[in-house]
């Protein structure tokens, strides 16, 4: 451990292998030729939109799998979770491989708090191969969060568009393509915002705190990264982030990139303030990331999904919309 | 890492303190006198029962801090999860302490994966004070998986009654009372239960599961434990865990303990098969079993809390209910 919430690697595990498995509208955005399986049907050929979601779950763990070449028992633990109420898209997707599961909620932050514990879980000599992943669905996150998609709402223009898929990574001991070599796990951070159709607003503070403590522990600076990677704050939440971290001294407008930015064509698709949902930071990591990790295009970066914590509850009853974000060091090898 | 699914752990870490805050029906339960606080009021004098049960997470990390003698800044991370939908008791039970925080979900097994995940962050040495907790509140989850309580629903005699409460521990580095020695962590099971209003028997056979595998991976029996204490199976599931693990070839009944069935007496307080909910494993815990680990009337016990995996979502979409465990190996010391 190191400074105040981070841990640096002595011995850094290593990412096998990524999978990632998305629906037909982000196969059609800027990254969609490097997922790994664009699926054409968003139901799946589903009755409903969660079952939909857990196919795309139990889809990504197949693909990480075969990619990887090593059999499911071969892998001993998931960390795993979902945007849905009681992680039922988690529940039902990966429940047949029968792998020891440690459930986990960061709403968008979660590939992060995935990625985090794995590497723990493997560094500490607890398992050889772990598999951290998540998932988010369109259609099951409208209906869990704001309207059912038949009551036809308008969405602002500081919405964001819930990507549909799964990302999903084994990280081991074994060396990979690239390792991680460090975290900074990251606090509630609540600035009071309490529009729950701008969660870039209510995100940024919390990917601005982490990644300042992140600076800090680790004696670094934007400079020492290839790219500065953040989930989903959109284009209004990175505005935001970078006026947060240049009241604090630092500037890391020259090396970021946000995923739910580059996830979608806002002009041509219609998604407004870019894409988010747990799958956005995931699928963009296993495709578009490792591609670039894997040719050594990227040498170091920082992944830092971000999530907004709320649910029709809380934010009914007038609580307002806090964050929380994850970072994780990856560095090519 | 031995066996299928189990560490045992070279330098255990120990449970330095655990506090436990309940509500006025636990208070007058068998129990009772063991808990740290019994609060009166179990609206907590707040507006709604969620803002009621993110107080009584607030509290128990309060309680375990003044009795463990410690500043909030010496605790490094939090692990900590509750029943409701997008873990909102937690995120406003705990976001003022600024404490870094792992968000996890296992339903009601979620003290199990807490204390399981603090053990080997204290253990690989990435932290030296961790939190574990968890809470539930009967109203807060009777509106979220059931009925609101204007409702006025019977229930059927299978049916558990949420615990209202909160119990946090804080493991760490340093000698405490009793030590974390092991850990088998559980899969999904799905025996394709479908009535959600007989938790027991959705849980029942993933704590045989579990236990199963534990005994196996440790090469033990339950002799070789003081107390086998389970979450919340309740007397219908307490009946199934005994049959599936006979048919496996052991037999717990002699040294078994669940927790639901300890917590309510059903004969005067209208409970029917027993408490249920995350705070019922972590403040029976934290009240009773810490206090026999503490007079050593208890040296050495397997901790299992059982979870259902469900939403009203994917109960009304007709998905069975599974359950998932996980064991944790404790010590006095």
């Amino acid at each position: 451990m190191i400074g105040k919430q981070s841990i640096q690697f002595e011995e850094p595990p290593y990412l096998l292998e990524g999978a990632s498995v998305v629906g037909p509208k982000e196969g059609e955005g800027p990254l969609g030729k490097y997922f790994d399986v664009v699926e054409q049907d968003p139901m799946m050929g589903q009755d409903s939109w969660e079952q939909a979601e857990s196919l795309f779950q139990k889809e990504a763990v197949q693909k990480v799998l075969v990619k990887a070449k090593v059999p499911k028992d071969s892998v001993r633990y998931i960390f795993a979770g979902d945007l849905l109420g009681q992680l039922i898209g988690t529940t039902f997707g990966i429940m047949e491989y029968e792998i020891p599961l440690f459930g986990i909620y960061g709403a968008c932050s979660t590939m992060g708090e995935a990625l985090s514990l794995a590497a723990i879980m493997v560094e500490a000599g607890n398992a050889d191969r772990v598999i951290a992943m998540t998932s988010s669905h369109f259609a099951s996150a409208e209906r869990q969060f704001r309207f059912p998609l038949e009551y036809g709402k308008q969405r602002p223009f500081s919405a964001t568009w819930t990507v549909t898929g799964s990302g999903a990574v084994i990280v081991g001991k074994e060396r990979g393509f690239a390792k991680i070599t460090g975290i900074t796990t990251g606090r509630i951070v609540d600035f009071g915002v309490k529009d729950a159709q701008n969660m870039g607003a209510c995100m940024a503070p919390a990917a601005a705190d982490v990644l300042y403590n992140h600076f800090q522990d680790f004696q670094c600076s934007p400079s020492d990264y290839d790219k500065i990677i953040t989930g989903d704050l959109g284009l209004v939440g990175k505005t935001i982030l970078f006026e947060l971290l240049n009241q604090k001294g630092y500037d890391i407008s020259k090396v970021h990139m946000d995923c739910g930015v580059e996830m979608f064509d806002a002009s041509r698709q219609d998604t407004h303030a870019g894409g988010s949902g747990c799958a956005c930071a995931a699928t963009v990591l296993c495709g578009y990331i490792f591609h670039q990790l894997k040719k050594q295009a990227f040498r170091k970066i920082l992944f830092i999904p971000t999530g907004a914590l709320l649910s029709t509850i809380s934010f009914n009853e007038g609580n307002p919309v806090p964050g929380i974000a994850h970072c994780v060091q990856i560095e090519s090898c």
